[in-house]
């Protein structure tokens, strides 16, 4: 579903009204009737011979995925890989609003990045009365399952971490995590010898 | 295979010779018998009662992902995201070796980060000759497809893409795309309601 949300946010057909289930396949790579099969789980969003209506089938898959609210998000650590998490464009097209920054470093700390001002890491508990539910963690590796305690603590529900280490949470968090250097570590087996 | 071997490499047993496929299970989240059934595919490296051996399971696992020998990639784009690329201390483990670094920026060129010159956009053909043929694209989305054109051309293999887009390459060469606001964007799915 993210991976049709993604291709109907991006298709070049952008500007039109509708697309077929063939020209959305090709875009995002799969079959045309596995996206049919997919979406007919959760009710009919096409016309035959016409295709899917994008505005209506993206509002759709929003809302399956929660994504039909804005959701905010907290960063903490705003190293290299954080400052680059805050300048992504990526996160709007999703509804998601990375709307505080936290770092340990108190020469960070009141210093603004795209209208965030990074606030001390010793504040993360104020998430719980700002509602904020989602965090990224793009600290060291040996203070991310402390920071990842404190998000709980804090009242997050979902972690995506950067972190290239395992990190344990209560069942009801969610953590994904993103090892840039596993996914780069899988090409070579896909690579023709030579 | 590559989340065993993370498992291996980051294990908090690493001083110890051997490791039980449950402590293994544990630690990298699968259950025991998936990992007994995995493992059978590919040989048999444990002993009954005793374990996995760490070093001997790694470097056949290693092997088989054809990360036994180091691996150099190059990367294109050092902005925000490309320097923490740079920076990210995690290659190293899997046999990937950063030997070169890309960008279109005149002021950037010529610097030198963590011992890598950064060279002009338009020497990516050079990698033919350096025989590197994994790259990392950090650039842009608008100009995502053209840098991917230019490295299939140089003989690149395998490409990571940062760019939240689609990249068409030839059947030859395998695309893994991160696009960290998709992976985000799946959290709030799991997210009890409140």
């Amino acid at each position: 579903m993210p991976i049709y949300l993604r291709g109907l946010l991006l298709t070049p057909e952008q500007g039109q009204k509708s697309i077929s289930s063939r020209n959305l396949a090709d875009f995002v790579g799969v079959n045309p009737w596995q996206i049919r099969k997919d979406f007919s789980y959760f009710g009919d969003f096409g016309t035959r011979g016409v295709g899917y209506n994008i505005e209506k089938l993206a509002k759709e898959i929003k809302r399956i995925l929660k994504l039909d609210v804005v959701q905010k998000a907290a960063l903490v650590g705003v190293g290299n890989l954080g400052s680059a998490i805050l300048a992504y464009p990526g996160f709007m097209i999703y509804g998601l609003d990375i709307a505080a920054a936290f770092d340990v470093n108190p020469k960070k700390v009141g210093r603004k990045i795209k209208n965030i001002t990074i606030e001390n890491v010793s504040k993360l508990w104020m998430l719980k009365k700002r509602k904020i539910k989602l965090a990224i963690i793009a600290v060291p590796r040996q203070v991310a399952q402390e920071t990842a305690d404190a998000l709980v603590k804090a009242g997050v529900k979902g972690i995506l971490n950067f972190s290239p280490c395992y990190i344990a949470v209560p069942k009801k968090v969610k953590v994904v995590t993103i090892d840039i250097a596993m996914d780069m570590a899988c090409l070579p087996y896909y690579m023709p010898a030579s």
